[in-house]
């Protein structure tokens, strides 16, 4: 195979590369728990972007911060060869954390809307943000081991939605020209040392819509003389159970999430609106069609049957694609994977509802990508778990208030993938 | 009539009191428009408590500021009598002002949960405040024609409940002796330039609720690992719906009302909880009783239902009982409206939903206390709503964020049943 | 007064005619046990009809049957004076009793749908037809005391309603004129011994409708080619809830029950179709208006939310006006009540809810009319349910499966009344 | 492939058996008509059963009725060889048919609860018995050309559930001994002419459930008196809908319908329960399993959320495991199907919620079972759906009132694939 000859030499350096991972997991273990103790929100992401670049130029990276907002590019070019995009997301989720853990954060942002709310990193993007980091400067040190141009990008954004696409409208792929393929990871609640990847679709499309219901505000004591919207946002939220309970069906997959329900602002005035912020996912055109006309449907039909006064407004917050891998590349890598790890610990991965803008950049770029993910939860419990025919366990995961991956070996298995997967593709000096 | 012969010579006052209102409208105006353009929330009332108290310092009175935070006390003493302690309450509401007006508030404030939110006087106090500074202004100005002891109290958080607890628990009759009779009123919306009561009970008694319900958060893809609260809270609103529709007899009053909900913070976290803020409105214990034990058992069973982690946590943020008049001191009152105002314009009140702690001033002294309605709405459109059949009309009532009283004659008719109302209880000058 | 001299000497009659009353108890009690064990529907009680004719010929009445239907009228004509109607009402309900009584009922009928049912009298007919059947047999007894024309009226359907019109329409007033008043009671649950009653509305008006919601049927297992009724009636049964709750003024009264909702044959099949039985119940004209529009606007938007293929159709199964009591008339009949009755045994009954057609006769004859309530439930029970604040025992009460009016004094009380009532009016021999 | 080579033989005999299956094609549509127009419940099969059982004799079998109620065998041995089960469900179900088709069915049965219902074959039961009695005379005609014996059953009660195991348990295999091998098929929403199917698990897992919802029974106008079981059974059917809405991972599959749900008479009584029929399908134990507990909590919990007097009630109706295919069993007779029709008519089948008790016959006897579909829609419009990106088109399917299957070529095709399948299966003449 064309890949694996090319790449033999580049792989060759691995032992080399990751000899020096031990001595830099103390460091990595500081980086991840100031980023995870210092959580910002979407494009508001200064000083995890600030601290990330410094690091990227210690190692030696020229350095390219403020693309798209608050993302940073980190080039470093041994020789001719491939250009390689390694990307981590780096933004936090207004959720307030209650893991209990030292590092844990208390940090407070606002929000899209203006509201101060917490800010939490509970969806791993610390973590995302420590193994590129930890593996971009492995590659900077043994440099002399393989040539081509790396791509180190920390993308703000991603739970917004729109920061994959702000980089690369703010010029990403002109200060070193595009890349021949993009790597990316995300730590996922499968045990931790495994990596889990699947050819083609990976991960589900979202469409993230905001829903504003009118009705008419009075006193909490003259209901008669309203159109409560609080009564009205309770019936769309039932109603909109249907959709995948009636209307999807059972071999087809979809999640239809109310994550935000928002209405009045004290006991005894019924407000004149409420909010809602719906999540949906799915994996077919079809089902994404029919979910998002049901979504209108019942949101309007409701409307009616509460003698709104006003349509309510369906604005769309934010929506991304399935992430689709590359056949080609995803069969190479994941040889590459399963030659480095111990048999077993290299795994096809299930359809995943999660959704990502990573696809953004091999899609703009018209070059493969592949998107992978690193267990982070206690292996032991998951595979219990799956063993009682589940493949969830208990321990909390992506988005919880709870979530806390576990440091060891996630820490160590993000960087070697990361090494692994850029290695494969780069060229050998001299050869690339 | 006893009370009638008493009050005679005092009644014979009136006409020279009242004669200085016209001129005072202007001014009055004036004070309304910046009261309604500054709304403070509940014991947020510095400025307005500030604006009022100046105002009776420089009619003459002896003025207490501070008392129950935010609270003022005006007393003027002309010689011996009865002693009649006038009320107004003069706070807002967390409710976005679109009436338009060109003295619209764009005012915001901190509620008690720390969010940031608009204020509005949305219930007309501000109209209160105004009419008993032109009340007490006027019998300030004529103290020579009445012979007793005049206490105007401005009073804070009515709407948050607690405000005349407040100044009651913080010595406001310590100042200068209990009252004989406590008298207050509201704008309403029935036609402006008329005046209802009645005898027993006016208003309702209010319980407001703060419901935690728990559910367990995470990421929006994978309710499967969640106990949804959103769709818990949605569940929970329908089904206390029941109460007034089937646990409460026909014959029977009662209004349930979720005020305000909130739970989650973007589209594609699921929360761990969600509040409820449920208002309570009836008028008999019995109903009362049946009605707190309902929304108990609903709010228990549904997280039952849901699964939920953890048992909703139910605490109380305002109760109140029905506001009483006193059967003979509001018999009295209205003969005294009566001799005064054109006739039909003084009619009984239907039972009123909406709540008061006005009745507390009367309770802890031990005095009879009488409370009405002053309309606020424009005349024509009021009437041809009641001969349509109803006694509402379109106009946007309290609370509503269009609530707007015309001025005319809404300001001038509280300042007459004000001095009425006074002047009716207070004895004449050598005879009190 | 007037009536009141009138009726003198009729009312003389009075102990004359009631003191053979202990005597006819047993039989009386015989009769409504077989009444009870033996139910009919609306319009087929034919049983029923043969078995009361049957008596008032033996009394000496001139019976016409099948008046209507069902119906059977009996006429006895004394002498000059006025005529006066007495009506008692007929027919069971589509309920499966449940009290365990010896004489119970485990009757089937057929109802209008052509299904099976079980069939009781839930609401106390039995009892109407016992007290009218004892009254008619006293007055004929001692026709001698009164002059006048006495009407006996026994009428089907008014559950199904239409019973009263169909009489009416089928020449009822031909036979022996119209009346100059018409009289008719209720067994309500109140205390047994008691007897209730209100000048002008006393019952509510009724509306009764039939929804039909249509989806598309199909596969159990793939409601996803489905529109699923089911969901939609349940919907619609959750959201009817908020009419009450929400746009009917505290201050108002409106009933809103869903008493039957069908759909479906199987666990396995999603049926095409749900129907709901649908009745309401309010007291003002204006009132009604809004609660069947929300009705219609309800069951039209859920069905627009639920992608119903076709429109729901609402179709009217039944409709009554307000009960309206004669003012004068009420007055004297009051007092001819409190003449006869033992002291705080008549009271003013509370506005019911319940609904009549009674109210036709009068309407349809223009003259008026005068409809009471005699309690039916234990004394004791009522009594402290009542102390305890509430009208309501929780003695099962009309409609119930459990229901059954304690047969003493209720029994005797309901004699009475017709029979004072019905001297009350009718004139004395030789003077009326 | 030994069995293969084993069926080479009897293979080489179909084109000989079904050269005469275009003759008999008159005579099988006659038969589906008239089976179509006289439908019959499960276990009521008896019109059903004695038509097919005779022409059973007719053609030659020793025939046995009766076996499991309304069963029938028939036995046909023409020497040494194996012994193949050909398996034909013939009950139908009650739904009110709305074809239009000119041999509808007006039938009518009593249901489980003895209530009349409409009768339709909605799911095809009537193809399945003609097709089976279709292949039963071919293969008798032509008995010369093969060698073992021929069980062929017809079985009542499978969509009550309980009729194959009713079979089993009346001594089935006593009558000419286990099977080797058990074959069925079913007519499908899939294109007609098209074989599909799958190895290892094809078709759902089923646990039909009857839910009794207790509420306390009262006069229609006053449900302050009762607890209202529509109310509560609507609010238990939209709770439902959160099991697969958020419960299920998308991941994972199942469905949870209400076909069935009853309460009350008539419009102005509150009845004293309602029931609920369910239906639910999933492929995995731990699916199921959390499923049918979030089944109990929420009908427990939404009880307790009404006041319920009594503990709902939850009984099995019937329950089937999932259909699953014999690995190498369906490799091998997808080969047969493969060589003898077209290419693309034989596909992989996708995942089928719907269930069957088909299986119930192989685990008996301990030997493999294989199940596969026929499709019955018309081809051109199955394939512009899928081609649409859905599998489903809008042509009714099994369960609706609509249901139609298209007769040709799906009359055909049922014939060839039961010849087929069991050729494929027993011996040559003097070999077997």
């Amino acid at each position: 195979m064309g890949t694996r000859a090319a790449s033999g030499p580049a792989v060759s350096a691995l032992s080399a590369v990751l000899a020096g991972l031990d001595a830099r997991l103390p460091g990595l273990e500081r980086l991840y728990a100031d980023l995870h103790r210092h959580p910002e929100l979407s494009f508001a992401e200064t000083r995890t972007a600030a601290a990330l670049a410094a690091r990227l130029g210690a190692d030696g990276y020229e350095v390219h911060t403020g693309i798209g907002g608050t993302g940073v590019l980190g080039v470093l070019r041994t020789g001719p060869g491939p250009t390689v995009l390694l990307r981590a997301d780096i933004d936090a989720l207004p959720v307030e954390e209650k893991t209990g853990l030292p590092y844990a954060s208390t940090a407070r942002g606002v929000d899209a809307e203006g509201r101060e709310v917490p800010v939490m990193h509970a969806c791993g993007h610390d973590m995302h943000a420590t193994w590129l980091s930890g593996a971009a400067a492995l590659l900077a040190e043994h440099r002399s081991r393989w040539s081509g141009t790396l791509l180190v990008v920390f993308q703000p954004g991603e739970e917004s939605g729109g920061g994959a696409r702000a980089m690369i409208d703010d010029g990403l792929f002109d200060v070193a020209g595009p890349p021949d393929v993009v790597l990316g990871q995300h730590v996922c609640p499968g045990p931790a040392g495994w990596v889990l990847t699947r050819a083609g679709v990976l991960m589900a499309a979202t469409d993230a819509l905001r829903v504003t219901l009118h009705g008419r505000g009075g006193h909490g004591s003259r209901p008669e003389t309203t159109v409560d919207p609080v009564v009205l946002a309770a019936s769309v939220v039932l109603r909109l159970q249907t959709i995948v309970s009636r209307e999807v069906a059972a071999g087809d997959s979809a999640v239809v999430t109310v994550g935000s329900l928002h209405a009045g602002t004290t006991h005894n005035v019924i407000p004149d609106h409420a909010t809602l912020d719906v999540n949906i996912r799915t994996f077919e055109p079809a089902v994404r069609e029919r979910v998002l006309a049901a979504v209108d449907r019942i949101v309007r039909g409701e409307a009616r049957a509460a003698g709104a006064p006003a349509e309510p407004e369906i604005t769309e917050l934010a929506t991304y694609g399935v992430t689709r891998n590359d056949e080609a590349a995803t069969t190479a890598l994941t040889a590459a994977f399963d030659a480095y790890f111990p048999a077993g610990r290299v795994a096809e991965a299930p359809l995943v509802t999660g959704s990502e803008d990573f696809g953004e950049f091999g899609c703009a770029a018209g070059v493969p990508s592949v998107f992978w993910l690193v267990g982070g939860l206690p292996e032991r419990e998951v595979l219990d778990a799956i063993a009682g025919g589940r493949f969830e366990s208990d321990v909390p995961s992506n988005h919880s208030p709870l979530f806390a991956p576990v440091l060891h070996p996630t820490l160590r298995t993000g960087v070697e993938t990361l090494v692994v997967a850029a290695l494969h593709r780069l060229g050998s000096p001299g050869v690339g």
